[in-house]
């Protein structure tokens, strides 16, 4: 089936280019710098199911309750281990990486109880208590990423030693929760296991996996689930908990949003809460509809999942493709409520978050194959460049959790070489293990012929048959990308082929194809579409993007913000202070103006070796003077007149002290040695 | 002693200004309408200590546990009983508010323990709990505003009926509590005692209630202040709560700052947590500078004081002189986090706490009277006539809570005639009815002469004696501010005599005195010196305000606003629907230009004959076009050139269609039928 997690195999990435730098680092630096964070915290033994001291109830921090450290130790091992997979079949192979994913899944393999329980926690420290806390505990979360693994296992090892163990599990999943009247009606906190499960039927066929995953879309946010009461609030009850007694996420007593449960999934329209959990739950909506195809029930979740999609990317995203501007909750605020950073009022960004979104958008771009929507692709890109990316040291050795776009004395800039919840550094590693998965969709229509849309490009090339004749295909893309705008392809079908060639948003429908082409169309969605007819006679073509000079983006209006951000193609730039030592208020008084020119300038970072595009542009250092307690006199008109008195807002910023203001890729920031003063949005001189 | 509250009655308002047509409709209809309250709702009747359906347990609501809704019935008596005894002194003699009165005293002598206790809570309800949750139960609170009662009653009824009760209850509160072994070390969750102990002292010389409210400041935020534990985190175990068993408005584990006692208040460097709690603290802090006098202890606290006055002035205020832009715990946000509203992610701004600014800043302009700053007075007279006027309709019948700058579809511009948490109504009475000791500090040099600080302008007449030779001295102004900048002083004083007049900020310093003086000046800190040289030769005098013209402002950079808010001498000017019928979005896209002329038209309101100054400029609607999400593409720039492209921000704004916008004051906002739609900072075009 058609998961990226899947689909990738048909995918090299042949050449050099931006993502195959990326990919490299992480199969030889950062899989084995998180083998060793494994090994030296604990989590690699600990499905040896000894004691550990860290297990000890009182490790359990005031602010992490009823959380304990170890929680996520099932998931952290689960992810590696699927990320050393996607790796290993890959030009990457590695010995160690091998041994240790074997060694592992022997571990795993023996912790597993004989109903089929499996879970740290809940066989080691309080074995009395499995199920009895779904929404806070993420034993339904582990579960998940362990099926993850199994399945990037099997496929890699041709053989079902995990998945085994994970088929097993799961059964037992499915006999304890479901509607049946001797079965708990819940359903998980933290969302993962219902991807998990559509990604296991796919792989296997299960009915149980598809029912259980459905099941659990279905009840969740029920009001009335259990004995008349919310599930949570009645396996709250049943724990003894009263209402404010409360995780410290949780800002107020009943925050069932935080969980994406305060309603039934189809009557959501917004997205809220702790946002990588929404996106894991979407992500699973996503492949629902696609599996369920073209049925009444898929259409009404159709409509749902657009709502929280156009709620998100309207409202609630960042310029960078990050989501998330509450740190309290993980998660989203209220509609156009995106500051910067911690001193403006907030900005998450999680690194996970915005995987997850790239995850949605490519599950939602499989939904309708013959009418690709580029918002989708765009977004995927948007994110993939800058708020993920940004996240992973170019050196494959420190990771972001947070990815704000402003710094502040409280928050710098900055990465770290682990976190003690540590799911976004092999969150990162999974992903660009199958991120080829994510360039393209392909298949064959009803009358047989190919069709390939490329959704992204780079440097890699495609190989599948075609479903009815067996033929092989064979689409190759080389380009600079994302630092130019030409992309050479290279198409070998013996069948009939379209290929459709995303055109982004902001290349405003501009491009030359060469050879030119009579018949050619982009698509209301943004789609360029190249005949049969076209690539028979032209095998060989190239793309150039429009667009691609230096632009300036600004949030939307609502956002109070004021500001211009620099952007050259997906690329979205800040201020360091780096490149620009003079300043020392976190670029929070410096004013662009867009009629200024921009200059480029390549670069090659000496310690790195990355290649890239930094710009030039004027700026205007804000002085605040004067005294703003009782709101500042700009200017006062006499009635009836217009006389204007002299205090000008506009001296303040554009005095004729404009200074030279170097910005470099967001991705590339806090590389180098420096105060940890970033900023995206630039104040709008 | 120099509370206002007491010194008060040296004024009468004995001419009409907005100012006494408020107390007129105060004492004629508010103080009924609020009687009428407290009987329907069995306040009244509660110190007869009978059982109300209230009282059960099961009305505690989840979301405000553990607060039962009867909590603040004594604080609700306490204070109209103060505001009723202000106004039945004055000109405002009213039968039925006398009887009332005298009714309620005896009850609540009858409600008084054998031991000097009085709470109704802890008496009815659950008399085995006292003084076990000092953090959340508003015991202590209680029983400050009933000693603030029993001062105003023996003011006006000149006997100790009420203030016996509270003497008593002192001395009970004072053996409990305190550094002694057998003491509890503890101080209230909302401070408000603490002023009304230091009243107490002023009134009766009691250096218990001295010594208590000084214990309760010094002892505040003392991390190890009970068994090595602070004091609240103590009294929590001891009730056997976890910490994350906690009330609704504290957003997280361990929110000390909520109460102000995450550090002690000579620690404190900014203001924190609940805005009212915060006020009523510092005016006790305040008044014991004051009370210590010239010491180095009290030069300490005059350091913390100013450092949270100039944090909330310069960087946590509205405007409008409202503080608060978080409704969770009905208080301040970080710095210069000032959204507008709800849609933009908060505003409170509540009418006691902005009462409680006026408090503190007369108290901080007691503590130098031979330099008041204008700093203070300013402020004060920002929030009387904006914040807190706002509060009460001009019928004197409906009233507010949260005064937000703009209102949203959630949170329409409006009043209510009540609040089960009623704190801010009988606030208003109490300080309408107090007003006159809020316009002018007074009294003898060591040289004996007098001098006379004139902070706020209406019409009023001062008398009082030189206290050295105790001769007459009086001072009367007349004036109709705040619409006309004019003010005549009529002087009668039988010793030297010095005024100082303010000048507020946005006069910059303009001023015309009639007669002229050679002598007079202008101190540092605002404040127009007329000699008693001139005064000697001029006892009739008048003062012409500069800066009257109709003028912008704007606040912060910081707050991320860009807004333009019109204002006209104190007064704050907002939009609202029923002026301008054509809005449909909260005034939301609606642009003015500080260079648009603007025109002022004297008004009189049909329904309620106020009379006011309404203005009127032009507007830009602004159309928000085009597709938002991944940031707009405003202009771009070729690398090395100035070529613009086509898409301009200012045409959004200000395109051909100006139209007419009315504005009224802030405080006369929802005082006629409409859709509730209302902004006082609008875009800045």
């Amino acid at each position: 089936m058609a998961h990226p997690q899947t689909t990738f195999r048909g995918t090299d990435f042949h050449g050099k280019s931006m993502l195959s730098v990326r990919r490299s680092t992480i199969a030889k630096k950062t899989l084995h710098t998180q083998l060793n964070q494994l090994r030296s915290t604990g989590r690699y033994d600990c499905f040896k199911l000894k004691w550990h001291p860290i297990y000890d109830p009182s490790n359990v921090s005031r602010d992490m309750w009823p959380v304990t450290p170890h929680l996520f130790w099932d998931s952290d091992i689960g992810k590696w281990v699927e990320a050393a997979c996607y790796f290993l079949q890959s030009e990457h192979y590695d010995e160690e990486i091998d041994k240790a994913v074997q060694e592992l899944v022997d571990m795993i393999r023996s912790a597993q109880g004989e109903d089929g329980y499996l879970n740290l926690h809940y066989t080691v420290v309080e074995p009395e208590k499995r199920w009895s806390n779904l929404r806070d505990m993420h034993e339904l979360y582990n579960a998940g990423h362990l099926i993850e693994a199994a399945l990037a296992h099997r496929d890699y090892y041709k053989n079902d030693l995990l998945l085994d163990v994970m088929v097993k599990y799961v059964s037992l999943i499915r006999k304890v929760f479901g509607l049946g009247e001797d079965q708990l009606h819940g359903y998980p906190g933290h969302p993962e296991i219902e991807l998990a499960l559509f990604r296991l039927y796919s792989a296997t066929g299960s009915q149980d996996a598809y029912d259980l995953a459905r099941y659990f879309l279905e009840e969740r946010g029920n009001p009335k689930g259990q004995n008349g009461k919310h599930y949570w609030e009645w396996e709250a009850e049943e724990r003894g908990d009263i209402p404010q007694k409360r995780p410290n996420w949780y800002p107020e007593v009943g925050s069932l949003w935080y969980n994406q449960a305060h309603q039934p999934i189809l009557e959501q329209q917004s997205v809220e809460g702790h946002s990588v959990r929404c996106m894991y739950l979407l992500v699973a909506v996503a492949d629902m509809i696609r599996l369920e195809g073209d049925t009444l029930k898929a259409e009404a979740w159709m409509t749902a999942v657009t709502l929280q999609w156009n709620n998100m990317v309207d409202k609630k995203m960042y310029l960078t493709g990050g989501i998330g501007a509450i740190k309290q909750w993980e998660g989203f605020g209220i509609d156009y409520f995106l500051p910067q950073g911690t001193d403006e009022g907030g900005c998450y960004a999680e690194t996970c978050a915005s995987i997850g979104v790239m995850m949605l958008a490519e599950r939602l771009l499989q939904i309708d194959l013959q009418n690709p929507d580029r918002r989708y692709a765009d977004v995927m890109e948007l994110c993939l460049y800058n708020n993920v990316m940004t996240a992973m040291s170019l050196d494959g050795n420190a990771f972001t959790y947070v990815n704000q776009l402003a710094s502040s004395d409280k928050n710098p800039s900055g990465r770290s070489e682990w976190f003690e919840v540590s799911c976004c550094p092999p969150n990162l590693a999974r992903l660009f293990g199958s991120l080829g998965g994510y360039l393209w969709d392909y298949g064959s229509n009803n009358n047989g012929e190919t069709f390939i849309n490329v959704h992204l490009y780079t440097t890699a090339k495609l190989t599948f048959d075609n479903s009815v004749d067996g033929k092989p295909v064979k689409l190759e893309q080389r380009s600079n990308w994302p630092w130019e705008a030409d992309v050479a392809f290279t198409l070998s079908a013996a069948t009939k082929t379209t290929i459709r060639l995303r055109l982004p948003a902001w290349s405003e429908n501009q491009y030359t194809l060469t050879p030119a082409a009579d018949d050619t169309s982009v698509s209301n969605n943004g789609y360029l579409t190249l005949s049969s007819a076209y690539l028979a006679a032209n095998p060989f073509f190239s793309l150039r993007i429009g667009g691609f000079a230096p632009r300036y983006i600004a949030p939307h209006p609502y956002t109070n913000q004021h500001t211009l951000t620099l952007a050259r193609g997906p690329i979205v730039y800040c201020a360091e202070d780096v490149d620009n030592p003079w300043e020392t208020n976190h670029f929070r008084d410096v004013a662009v103006a867009a009629s200024s020119p921009v200059a480029e300038e390549a670069r090659v970072d000496e310690q790195s070796g990355e290649e890239y595009v930094a710009l030039k542009t004027k700026c205007w250092p804000r002085s605040l003077v004067g005294d703003y307690w009782n709101g500042r006199r700009t200017e006062g008109a006499e009635p009836g007149t217009t006389r204007t008195r002299t205090r000008d807002d506009q001296k303040e910023l554009l005095g004729d002290d404009a200074k030279e203001l170097v910005l470099v890729p967001y991705y590339f920031r806090a590389n180098r040695p420096g105060k940890g003063q970033m900023r995206v949005g630039l104040l709008k001189a």
